[in-house]
Order: structure tokens, then C-alpha cells, then sequence
């Protein structure tokens, strides 16, 4: 997963434009996605898509001719939509389109202004603090705003039912590496493994620009999702080795916040928990009132939570494959979960007679205190009492103190016997 | 207030009489109540309303012609709904229509016989002691009970919707101070406030005597009531600078006492609760099984729980303008959370273009951690989340731990930007 | 009911065969129980009545022709439902048929083969340690496995309404004590005591052998037991003179939960509760998903919980008169319970002017404060409010902190005077 984030990094992505369209390039190799556009100026709820951006260039040049600030050396240097400019200004002129950040003076911030017709450029803090005040600067950015297309993918791997699960990452950010791109990774190589395998549900991967790219998304296909999407997750800020932190749906006690929250718990000895107060991606649209997708999102260190955020320090030195492979194995834990998580029923009325099914010890009378690491009928007979349609696979395990794995043991059994259904 | 209040408080009040209209006749020079009757005899639910009683003098005197006990010098010294009588009687017979309260030797207790033909004097226990033996004692009741009119008023402020808050007082105890008559004249300044500015709900004010007049108030009014109010308040025990105590609706969690309770916690450092067990004024009725308007109480002092309760030592000097005025800042900040604490809706489907109506920093990227004493696009986007119609502003306010105030001012732009309705 | 017990144990019960039928024999004796049959082979949901097992003798030789194991001496040395046989065979052959217990080495356990053709021995682990290795044993057991009858039997004690509360006990143990008789009796006494009586309920007690006994009445009465069955209690080891254990419903908060667990903590200072996943009798099948005719089990020492169970140390010393009474005592105070406990709901709209009725004082104004030892109109006013449809009399009895007598008292009161309704 390194190596494709590595691959990644450079982009000098947005919310529009070729780096976008490389970035699916990249991944449409390793998964079978379906690339689409839409274009500017088509409305999509309350917005409106962009005109498409694309950068070539852009400086900022002393007198001396000497480049202090250079787009070259880094993606963020450059305020993401900046419009294209050439013209000498002032030191005092210059600084009302600089960014920096003086409590990280040696990093770069990055900026945006997608909605506002503006340039600026982000700069290290101690540059910032050698620029002659005297000077006059020639400033030139080759960017270009112009009607064209936002570009997006999705892939849908069919389940044996339609009921579906939404994965979505974005795709917008430029030379970041654990903000959006350690999502994409991580979101490619789970829908590899789900196209590896039969699926129970259906599974939505969305690649999008962030806000404009899910709301487009919704506007396109809200009635389905809200018809066969039972919950999901945005992938973002997954490739440090920092804990794991949980983001829960708008509405808290959802089915995906009980999944994850379980798991986490079964599999490590701290992590994090947030509510949706503190969301910050697209899980902001997902869980509109009214939209109410009931996504959730699983991260490392949550954005806004770690200094190097929106920062140049979330670099290829801040993420690792250590880092990705933590996440990728926790999600393929959660969705595992709820590949079986079903209420089941049983088909009998009273128990049934378990000896005839081979699942019960003939010889009766010996203390039936139920192990819970050992799967005989005792154990068996006392989960059926749970297959009443309203405990899940989680209740009933943890009703019986016994694992997620046994449970998935003993539902196989009685399955095979035509004792329970979903 | 305490004006008020000290000219209501020589009138000798029960649940019928003249004194009661003149008190009602004194409310109507502040707040246009509509004073109303109803003929005695006539049946209200399980109770007849009783016959008129007036009272010109009451005394009694010992052989030499001294009045040891006058109704002149202190309405409480006749048992209310006391019969005429002029007799005269032994020491014996006397003391069994003599009440007193020997813990409080120096006050006159407060005794009423209102529907058993009866009658009585309450005196001090020290003066008690002080009675002859063996003296014939000429008792003389100069009072009437005849067919003749219950009488009460009502005030209805008409608001935006038809939905109303009931406010309650009594207007039947004879010269006590927090007992009864604080909480008239703080209803009577509370309808004063609401008359003069328009309001989201309708309020209606009700100046009735205490269990008779609520059950025939009831009795006329039940179907209205049940359709529309919302909830309210019995005002009474209002008048001392003691703490507050609120005494919660019979149901319990009910919107009253949600606002109640919220605004005493965020304005008071401690206050008393009391559950519906310790009901002693006319919640009784308007909260009973069946009727059911949720109706709780915000008291000062509380009955039964301050010894002056019921004595002639609930007077002048128990109360005072500061207690009256503690008690009606937190009714208006009661009831101005009430006209706010809506369950709002979004107008859009997933977030607006905040910057659009210019309620978003249009430079993007920088940490958008939201500041819950400032408002800027990052607070109103979250607060849109919860306008979900299932949220009110005070689960709204207490989600984004900020103030009622603050959702007040964030409400106001977004409504005026038609993005939310209630 | 230790006479009774006494006269049970040494029947060589199993869940089919002529001791069975000597069982109900003696309890007709005590009560007028329906005795009924159903044919072998009959089909119950998943299960077939087996054949009907009887025994006449059954011992294990060595080659002195000394009976080593002998049925005569205790009727748990034979394996229920041990087939005939009549062989002469190794020890390394019968030890596969010898069933003992090392953590108690003079005990006999109790086992059984109801479903698989089998044959066994029960032994002390101290007598099959005696065992010569080298010998020839003679195994002689002298059963039957014939087409024949379950047999059971049931009584129905009509109330004054159809809902029912159903008792179970179990009749298919051998010469144990407390697990299985001691329940046959105490629900013996039981349906004495309701037939002496008139009941609100109607009380259907079952006398049956466990698991197949259950779900073949399940299988015949369903649909009226789902219909009327509002809870009741599997009997079982009630008899010794250890701490009450509740064992719960399978739903966990249902009436029969409520109303034992009240009375239990109202009655005694502690006492053990045990959620369903710990059933272990009949409610197995009463309460299994879909049947759910919610049966808790109040015992004394539960089984699993105590050394003794299912061996031949469950005996006449291990039980008393003073458990079984004790345990009589609690049941009979939890069906007390049951009688009264219902959701009444005033007859009037607002206080009934309780004067009337001579259920208040006439003198109005004396502190109100109710006193929750005194029926007096201040209470019983207090108490009329939560008759509301909602609140049963353990809930009113916890709101007003009184004890059920004193409820009990009021409801008398109230109903006599026609103020409240069921």
C-alpha cells in the first residue's frame, strides 16, 4: 500500500482538473472502477459544480529574479483554485495573499479557495520572516478556470443481497499524504479483497473530491442509497501507527457504530471515540438529516487532531505501510462482522431434539453448566434461545461470553441443519 | 410587586364572597382579565360548587364584655366557611372549635371547614393558655352562607399559534403573603410582560380559587385545554428570598420540566426538586390521569416545606420585592426559552453553500475545529446537523455545548436565509 | 409436604413407565389432577415420544456370583432407559458402561440414554476402584422398551378471569430429593392453597417429565397457553434450606420477573439471581422464542449450583420441612402479588371530593404532608393519582413508599367507593 501512496503523492490534485483524472488512472489499475464527470456549472442541491482548475506554474520573484517562493518545490505552496496572475507588487500588497503558520514556522499550510475568485500562495513561516519589505515581487501563476468537468469514480461489487454498505475516500487533496490519499489506499485494497470473495451485501466505493464531489454524488443517487444503504464508512487520516479513533454516524447507535465499536474493543486495548460533532469529511453529507446514510468513519489519528494536518508534515515520512496495514486489517475485521451479523430465527417450535442432528451428547444427566470455549449441545441449545429475530450476532455473543468466531461456528451448524434463518 | 401585593393582602379571601372580587377587582386595574361566575349549586365533575360565604365580624368574649379573640384584629383568627352563631358556650364546648399550633406559639394558624357546615377560631397558642376555665365565653359569627356565585377570571394573550401555556394562581387565602398571593401578583406582572410583545405561543392566565375552581375551570374548559396546552405553571410560594424549588409535572419528563430545569441549572447554582408526590395545589387537577396538561410549579419556599406555611406569620415581612423579583426573571426566562425551543428543520438536502449567504470564510483549509463562543460557518454548519425535527434547541444547545443565546442568534440567520423552518 | 416427599422418593421414575403413574397416583391423593397419556411414537414439533420404559432389576456380578452393582440398593445405579441385557463380559467391556464421580468418590451419579439405544451403571468412584481388573462380570438388566405411554397430568383452577398463570414441575426423577420431588410437592401445597380460594386468575399446574413432557403439552395447548398465559414458575429444588435463587425469563423484565423479585427483596436480606442464559428445566421450553409464555423459576439451591445435584447425596437429609415451607411461604406470597397487582385507572375526571365519601378529613388547611404509615385522605388522594393505567401496584407502592398491604388497604377503599376500575 506504500508504494501506491508513494505513487500518489506528487499529484497536485483539487476538486477538478488532470491530477484528479491521473489519480483515478492510478487506481483504475489496481481496481476496476467506473471513472464519470459532471460538468461546470451543473447544479447539485444547493451548489453549483466549478469551473475546472488546472495549474502549470506558479512564483514569486524578487527583484533579483530570484524565485522565494516556487511552485515547483511544493504542491502547497500554491492556494488550491488560485486564478492566474502576472503583475509587480508591493512587500505590503504581496502579504495579503500569503499563509503561514507560526506555531510550525518550517511547515507550509495548505489553503483553498474553491468558491471565492482569489490567488495566494502558503510559505513556510521563517521564509516568511525573510521577505525584504522593500521589494517589489513579481508574482505569476499559470492556472487557468475554465468550463470543463469534475471527475469522480465509483464501484459497486455486488452481494448476494441489495442491501449495500458505502465505502467513500476523496481524491482532492494535493502532496498530503495521511489527509485523503492514505484513505484511497486503504479503500482500494478493501474493495480488492471484497472482489475476491462472496459478499452477503452489496458494497459501494466511492473516489470523490471532498463536499462538492459527495454532494454531486447524492444529488445523482439518493434514492437508492437511501433504499439499500444500511451503513458504511469514509476512509480518511489512516496511515500513521497512531491510535485508532472512531468517528460515530450523526445518530450514535447505529448498526456500523455498533460493528466498529465492538471490534475495536475485541481487537485493541485503547483507541478513540468522537462523536459526529467533530466530523469533518463527507460523513457530513452521508448523515444529513434526511440523507441519514448512518456512515461512520475509522481512522489513525483523526484530522484536527494531529498537528501535522493540512500541513506539508503530512508527508511520506508522517505515514507507513505498518501504518495502512493496521487500518486495512481492522476494516476487514468490521466488515467480516457484518457479513454475518444477521438476526436469525429459528425453525422449530420448543428446542429442537439437537441428538438427531449429532449436535447433542446422547448420554444425559452430567452437570450442563455450558463451556463457553467448548461448542457441544449445551452451548448450541442455549444460543438457539437467542435466534428470536431480536438479538444480532453481537447480543447473542455477548449475551453467551463466547467470540465472534464461535458464534460464526455454531451458526454454520445450524444452518447446515435447517435449524435457524435470517 | 410588593405594592401589589400589600394591597391584596388585607382582604379577607375564601373560595367564594365579595373579597374575592375586589381582589380580582384590584388585578383587572393591571392586566385585562375577564372576571366570570358560577352559580352555586352547580355540579363540576365529583364536587358541587358550595354556597357564597361573607363574614362582617366574628369574635369572642368572656363575661366582662372583652373580645379575647376578634376577627378585626387578623382575618385568620375565623375558621373560613365558618356559620353564623351567637351563643353563648363553656370553656368546654369552646376549645373544640378553637384550633392552634403549639410548635408556634406566637402565630395564628390558617384553618378552613368549606364543605362541612361548621365553625371555628384559630388563635395563638400562648393566648390559648391564657383562657378562663370556668368562664362562659359569648361566641359571635356574624357571617352568611347563601346561594349565590363562585367567581374567577381568565386572561388569554393570543400568540402566533393556537397552542398554549397555562399559567395558574389562587385567589382564596385570606391575608398570607407567599402562600397564594405572591404568585397572583407575579402572574399578574408575568401577563403584563407577554401583553406587551408578541408571542410565538397563546398564554393563558388563570386567577381562580384553589381545587373548586380549577376542577370547575375543568369542568367547562377540559376539551380546549387538552387540545391545545402545552404545558405551564401553578405560580404560588413565590414571594421569599428562600431557594428555588421546582415541583415537576406528574409525568415528569415532560417539556415543562425540561425548560424548567434546564434554566435553573444554567442561571442558579442550587435549587430544590420535588417529584409529583409532593403536589399540593391545583397540578393536582390539571395534571390528574386523563387530563393530563402537564403542569408544574416554580416555587421559592415551598408548602409545607417553611414553618411560617399556613400561619399568620406568612406576612408582610416573609416576603419581599427582591423574592418577587428573583422568581418573575426566572419565569420570563422560563418562558422565553419555551417561545424558542423549537424542533427545527433543514431546508436543504445535505449542507448549503454557507459562503453563498456569506456565513463561511471563503479560504478554506485552515483547522476547522469550531469555536463554541464564536460564530462563523464551522458552528452554523454544525448546527444545521441536529435541526433535524427530532432535536430541540436545548438538546441542540447542550450537543454543541453552547449557550441558549448563542443557538438564539445562529437560529435568527438561518431562518432569515430561509435554511431551516420549524 | 416432607411426608409427601418421603413417600415419592424411592419410585423409580423416568420420564415414561409405571413408577410415573405411581407418582401421580399419590398426588391425586392430595389434589383432583387430570392424568392423561399420549401413545409412543407420537410426533411433538422435532421430537417423538419414546417408548415406555420399565424396570424390574438390574445388578453386575463377578464370577463368585457377589452382586458388585446392585439396582435393589439404589435406584441410580441403572442408566434411565437402559435396554435389557443378560451377557457375560470383561471389566475393560463394562467399564465403558460405568458412570461415577471422582470429585465425590461416595456419591452415585444419576444419568440417563433416552434417545440412544444404550445401557450404564452408576457406582461410588470408591466401589469402581474396588473393581477386579481380571474379571468376568455378569451384567443382568432386566428392563422393557415397549410401545406404551407417556403419561402426565394437569389441573386447571378457574379464576375470575381466563389469563392464567402456569406452574410446571417434573416427574421423571428417580430418588432424588430436591431436584424434581421437592417441586412436585411444594406445587402440590400450592394448588391446594389456590383451590381453598377464589382466585382472580386462573392457574393451570402441570405435572409432567422434563423437556419431552413440556413440549409434548406445548405441542397440544399452545395456542390458549399463548393466549392467556401472562407468566409463572417452573418448581424445582426447593427443598433444602439454602439461599433463594430467582432464576429470570428469557425477556428478563416481565410480570413474573417484577413480581418475584419485589417480593424477594421486600422478604429477605439476600438472595441469588440467575439470567436465563443459566436455565436449565422446562422454562427452557416456555420461554423458547416464539412461545414465550415468560416462566421464571424460584428455587432454593439451583441446580448446577449445588455439590449434591444429580447424585444419589440429593437425598432425604439433604432437604427439610423447613426448606420446603420456607420456599412454599415465598410462592405463595409472589401469587398474592400477582392477585392484586393490576393497572387501575379513577373513575373521575379530577379529584374525587373525597369528604364524600368519608375518606377525608373536614377540616382543611393542617399541613399536608401525607404520613405513608396513616390512610388518611392525603395519601389516598396521592395514591388515586397514579391510577392511571400505567402504574401498577408495585410501581404505586415504590412512588408513594408503602408497603403492598397498605396499597392493598387503599384499593379496598377505593373500590368499595367505586373510584377506581381494573
Amino acid at each position: 500500500m506504500y508504494k501506491l501512496l508513494k505513487e500518489l503523492y506528487p499529484l497536485c490534485r483539487s476538486i477538478t482538473g488532470i491530477e484528479v483524472n491521473k489519480t483515478l488512472n492510478i487506481i483504475k489499475n489496481e481496481i476496476p472502477i467506473n471513472v464519470k464527470t459532471i460538468q461546470s456549472g451543473t447544479n447539485v442541491f444547493d451548489w453549483k459544480i466549478p469551473l475546472e482548475w488546472n495549474i502549470s506554474d506558479a512564483y514569486v520573484k524578487n527583484s533579483k529574479g530570484e524565485k522565494i517562493i516556487d511552485f515547483k518545490d511544493h504542491n502547497l505552496h500554491i492556494v488550491s483554485y488560485s486564478e492566474p496572475i502576472n503583475t509587480n507588487i508591493t512587500y505590503n500588497e504581496l502579504i495579503k495573499h500569503i499563509y503561514t503558520l507560526k506555531e510550525y514556522p518550517d511547515w507550509i499550510p495548505y489553503r483553498t479557495s474553491y468558491y471565492k475568485k482569489d490567488w495566494g500562495f502558503c510559505m513556510k513561516y521563517n521564509d516568511f520572516l525573510k521577505l525584504d519589505k522593500n521589494e517589489i515581487y513579481e508574482v505569476h501563476i499559470d492556472s487557468s478556470l475554465k468550463n470543463g468537468n469534475l471527475t469522480y469514480a465509483d464501484l459497486i461489487i455486488p452481494g448476494k443481497v441489495k442491501k449495500e454498505i458505502l465505502i467513500s475516500c476523496y481524491i482532492c487533496h494535493p502532496s498530503m499524504c495521511s489527509d485523503s490519499i492514505s484513505g484511497v489506499v486503504v479503500a482500494t485494497y478493501l474493495a480488492n479483497y471484497l472482489l475476491n470473495k462472496d459478499n452477503y451485501y452489496t458494497y459501494r466505493f466511492l473516489f470523490i473530491p471532498e463536499t462538492i464531489g459527495s454532494i454531486a454524488y447524492l444529488s445523482l443517487h439518493i434514492k437508492e442509497l437511501k433504499e439499500n444503504v444500511i451503513g458504511g464508512y469514509v476512509i480518511t487520516c489512516v496511515g500513521d501507527e497512531g491510535k485508532f479513533t472512531y468517528l460515530k454516524t450523526r445518530k450514535e447507535n447505529q448498526l456500523v457504530d455498533k460493528i466498529t465499536l465492538y471490534t475495536l474493543e475485541k481487537n485493541i486495548e485503547s483507541f478513540n471515540i468522537r462523536d459526529f460533532t467533530k466530523a469533518g469529511s463527507d460523513e457530513r453529507q452521508y448523515n444529513y438529516p434526511g440523507v441519514d446514510l448512518n456512515i461512520g468513519s475509522l481512522m489513525k489519528s483523526k484530522y484536527h487532531d494531529y498537528p501535522e494536518y493540512h500541513t506539508s508534515a503530512d508527508d511520506l515520512n508522517f505515514v507507513s505501510e505498518q501504518g495502512l496495514n493496521e487500518t486495512l486489517n481492522m476494516y476487514i475485521k468490521c466488515i467480516e462482522l457484518f457479513e454475518i451479523n444477521h438476526y436469525y430465527k429459528t425453525n422449530t417450535i420448543c428446542e429442537p431434539q439437537l441428538g438427531k442432528y449429532g449436535l447433542y451428547n446422547n448420554i444425559g444427566g452430567e452437570c450442563d453448566k455450558y463451556n463457553k470455549d467448548k461448542i457441544d449441545g449445551h452451548l448450541i441449545s442455549k444460543f438457539l434461545k437467542y435466534c428470536d429475530g431480536e438479538h444480532d450476532i453481537i447480543d447473542v455473543s455477548i449475551k453467551l461470553n463466547i467470540t465472534i468466531n464461535m458464534s460464526k461456528i455454531i451458526i454454520e451448524k445450524l444452518i447446515k441443519n435447517e435449524l435457524i434463518k435470517i
